[in-house]
């Protein structure tokens, strides 16, 4: 898949993306309370390139591997996972018209070219948009929940439901098309600006050559990457989640917090349970990366296969991945309700947001179950089964 | 002290402390949103006649022993544990003018006379209150921080640290002397409407008559069973949000929540990982309640020595008062976090507000840290030591 | 069900318990290495008349509750849980016999009278042992495993699946009836002096009056408590154990241990992290302790409830049970895993044997696995399904 | 330090080693109950040529680098972790001559041609042993606790304390010299066949060439690695240990284990809840490995670096040392104390000897306490400071 980046290059983009991940970190407490579209930082996010880093070169793009481009992500999310995760959804998109439909080298060109933001109308578990034939083309019906990043987006991945056979089919489609109405109505408790809203369909015409066909959605076992690609952009955010909430609390810890006073300690950073809990959020938190850098670099190489990859070499690249989420979900969600316990009573102010980093992950972690992750890692230890390819594994 | 109360009249309280849970439920949330003083609620406790359920008969109260007060402090903190806080810190406050000072009797009746809310300006670990000298009488000067229900309260409990000597005093003042100023500033994530913000002394004149001597604070075996009375009044906060979390989240399972694609099942009630998930909130919140129930039973046998109390049934009943507390924190840290594993993805969603019993768990449980306290118990257990009485333990 | 036993019988009967605990306790190291029968214990056990403690007063026996025949189980077992198995087993026949069939008055009877020590042949999940006619009477064809206490025991109850309708039988048969052979094949890694080992059947004849009938197993809802009193007399022994490693282990941390050289304090008793452990272990103890207590509580109000005993109470006693299941093996095979943690690297020598208990617990804990335990728990809090009787809950 | 070794010859020496370690696995439940001495494999060892996996080629050994050595430890350690220590320790040892002494070369060269197997007398925290100026020698008195594998060693390390001023020396020793009495007395609950009992030093004569000198014990920043090479031996027996345990429980569960009657699946292979243990299992041990390797990694290429090697990068391997040996810690105990929740009752049996996973990784993960590895690893955190070079960090 062409050529290698330079090290260089890619040390550079990721210190591009420490900027713009600093930047955003400043209004990140704000911008969650106020929760909506961060319609500033998409396009902070448009202007600085980084919207292509996995369109290869000779499209226009920056020609990034996986492991590079979930790096960004995740760098990101330890400043608001919101545009973490817009972003990482974003190479989502991408790599679902390239292992989907044969219309992809367009896509990527226009992508590149325009700077297009991707949203996501594609929710397999929503099953009340349909999609109608009507002559050589289509029509879709119905609603979508959870459509992370449509508001805002210059094009959108949609799925749909064929009258009345139930096959799933996905297609491409601009914003503007007659008959979509993007709502406003995502208010949850975290992950507050991803605009993971509803969707309404009323009679939107789908060409039929928008449709990804060839192979279609999880039609080859190249095309069963997509899942895989789906869960890596979240272990990359969860894990940018841990991350930034180690760095803030230590901050905190450093600067803020007093030893308690039965402690027999000068400074809450000499505290030997506050100690031992930094160490068990390294020891969590560095597990988690190592797994999923370790993943990362499984799904370059079966991507790199492309249409060679095997089933086998799916599977292992599925089990990497599904062990790397559940690391990442445990050591998140751990760090996040934990660094209370080493930053200490005052750090619950409002002004501080550390629980935004609880709120984010709690949201974005329920997104599949990690008991069904596990019970898919069992079945392949104990039995050889590999997981069975879906949108969700 | 005094008559035992009859099982109907407490029966009757527990029924009237359902029924304001009830009321306060249906605003929790937008509450919870807005934070500030819940002046209205506040009202609707005044009204209510149980801010003086710990005051004997004899004084115009109830003479509920701390068990049933405590029940009800647990009651009001399932459906919105700032309210549950305020009114366990109006027997608190009352509770340290019982056992600090000889004037009890006549802030008892004025308390059921004026069905009074305390508010709290005692705070050990904020130095910065100073208690000087003028003539017969003294001047207050600094800040407290952390001052539960001082705003709209009708009587204040206040600590000064006197100069030259660092001695801590204890006094009752009304809130309109001059010079007091008590700030809306209290603005965390959680416990929102517990208008725990700070207040200011500004040669604050407090009379001699005022201050809380005989035996003064922690002034005998009798009184150090003042932070007990905290700890078990915190434990009950926090016993009460896992129970209302448990509850909701029951609700929500029940009505609104689906089978996951590969559960195999056709109902998420029937779900193997959901079942055993809540088979473990039960457990441990059961066993935190049958800890507390004991604490407290402990605590009205120790309550009822006054001053034949003993060093050694003091640390029993601190060694019960602070299992409880061990056990209701965890208990509640884990359904108050897990609970959106048996319910799902779209619960995390504004309107249910699920969110709240973490935030409000987590803020509050770092009052004292649960690390000290566990060893303390170690200490007690592994060397014969006991709780040495402070304000926290 | 007769009179009360009289406080200080109760007080007297625990300190014979402990006394024979002591005992044990000179042994307990060496008879776990060589496992096989524990003959003299036995006798001693035999000799204390504590084999009847269940049985009432007008047919020889004390008469004891069984919340305190359970803590002479739990008192034993904290010296020895093999012979705190055998002992709780003796009373879950003799309940066996009650519960079940209309004989029981001629077994109690006898039993108090010639101190028999019952054994067990009953397991139902094994099902090779077959219930054939023969005339009037009854013949015995098949194996048996888990046969607790069934060597040098005085009676047996076993169970068999009649020919050809499968339905299950049990019968109390003397251990020298032709065709019975008892194995003293059991090797296992715990409970090793339990004689858990295998019995087979050939053509044993039982006699029509010999077989458990009205109501038969599980036969009432009072009979349904059979299964309740087996769970706690596990309980019992698990929550033993527990108390049993705590013990010891704090004996050794107190004169063997020695402080780590980079924890800045002169002794092991004064390590943070060890001090905190205890406290942990103490926590969890106590929380068990509470909950196995407060079933037994409930067993003995449903017990006194005979025939009267309704559904909705048994499932309560259930559900208690089950609870305090769940909290007594978390706790014991958590405290018997870390003892070694607060006693360190010298206390791993078989001198001490403090493996044992963790050997002893995590044997015995597999009887019937937790996972369902907390499902059934779960089932009744999150669908109000109470657990449906069977063997095991 | 010479020239790589060819992968293919990597990949024999593993097969070598697996071949033992089948072997070894035949006799491994019957020596754990024997304890002793491993005479017979000691030679098979010994016999294998891979005692000197870590020498160069120049020196007559194999020039593997850390990596495949402690792999190497990690395959034998599956199936005997008793013989995986001491075949660790050898390399420990032959690490001890590297760092610490200049006639290494000697030594090397020695060790490779006559195969020699080191034994252990160093232990730093064991101050007993004196060592006193004898003219231009020196003498050793006093006595040495856990000197693994000394017995049936061909060649000692040994460290004593010099008399009067207590600095740590460390020698290099024949056996036979005399004096010397190694004791037979190693019968604890784990880790059964290593020897590791005392040793007596009764005027002991050693000469000042045997005694490791330039740099001296931890003498150099390079000399500091020995530590963390002691660390990773040990994390990657307990690695083996858990991989031995997952893979016997595996095996088991899927030829023996049968389905709960209450699970409503067939075979236990199918359990929902043995499925998601499993998957834990996995997914910790899996974490505990690829941090494992990753620290060898470093450790490779700290080694390389000799005595430029500056004390960041000994750092950084200390605190990849550090994270691998909790993760293998933690995940060791989990899977070797719950694999029984997934095989089952009759799993406990002595034939299927599963106990001696955790009673081995008990034992021996109480080297040094890992809450201080995690302090440390806070304190690296938090503060920024890097552990403390000593024999245990």
């Amino acid at each position: 898949m062409g050529t290698k980046v330079a090290n260089c290059q890619v040390q550079a983009v990721f210190e591009q993306a420490e900027r713009l991940a600093a930047d955003f970190a400043k209004t990140a407490i704000e911008r969650d309370r106020l929760g909506g579209t961060a319609k500033a930082e998409r396009d902070q996010l448009r202007a600085s390139g980084l919207l292509k880093l996995i369109i290869p070169g000779e499209f226009g793009g920056f020609g990034f591997n996986w492991h590079d481009t979930l790096r960004v992500v995740r760098i990101i999310s330890r400043a608001d996972s919101s545009l973490g995760h817009l972003f990482g959804f974003q190479h989502l998109l991408l790599a679902t018209v390239r292992l989907f439909g044969d219309q992809w080298r367009h896509f990527y060109q226009e992508t590149a070219e325009h700077n297009w933001f991707w949203g996501n109308t594609l929710n397999p578990l929503d099953t009340r948009a349909k999609l109608i034939a009507d002559g050589a083309d289509w029509l879709i019906d119905g609603h979508k929940s959870f459509c992370s990043g449509a508001l805002d987006a210059d094009y959108l991945i949609v799925s749909a439901l064929r009258e009345p056979d139930g096959k799933l089919f996905i297609a491409a489609l601009p914003p503007n098309r007659p008959g979509i109405t993007r709502f406003a109505d995502w208010n949850n408790m975290g992950q507050r600006q991803t605009d993971s809203g509803s969707v309404a369909f009323d009679h939107v015409r789908v060409y039929d050559h928008e449709i990804l066909r060839n192979p279609g959605p999880l039609g080859s076992v190249f095309a069963t990457l997509r899942p895989l690609i789906a869960q890596l952009v979240l272990t990359n955010i969860y894990l940018g989640i841990a991350e930034g909430a180690l760095a803030e609390a230590r901050q905190y810890t450093r600067s803020q917090s007093r030893a308690w006073f039965l402690s027999g300690v000068e400074s809450a950073t000499q505290d030997p349970y506050t100690l031992k809990k930094y160490g068990e959020f390294w020891v969590d938190i560095n597990a988690a990366a190592l797994a999923t850098d370790y993943a990362a670099q499984a799904l370059d190489l079966a991507w790199s296969k492309e249409d060679a990859l095997t089933v086998q070499e799916r599977a292992d690249t599925a089990i990497a991945a599904a062990t790397a989420k559940v690391l990442a979900t445990r050591s998140g969600l751990d760090v996040t309700q934990r660094l209370f316990e080493v930053t200490g009573a005052r750090a619950t102010t409002a002004q501080a947001g550390f629980d935004r980093f609880w709120r984010n992950l709690r949201t974005h972690s329920l997104h599949d179950p990690v008991d069904y992750k596990l019970a898919d890692l069992g079945a392949w230890v104990l039995n050889g089964q590999a997981p069975k390819p879906s949108f969700y594994s």
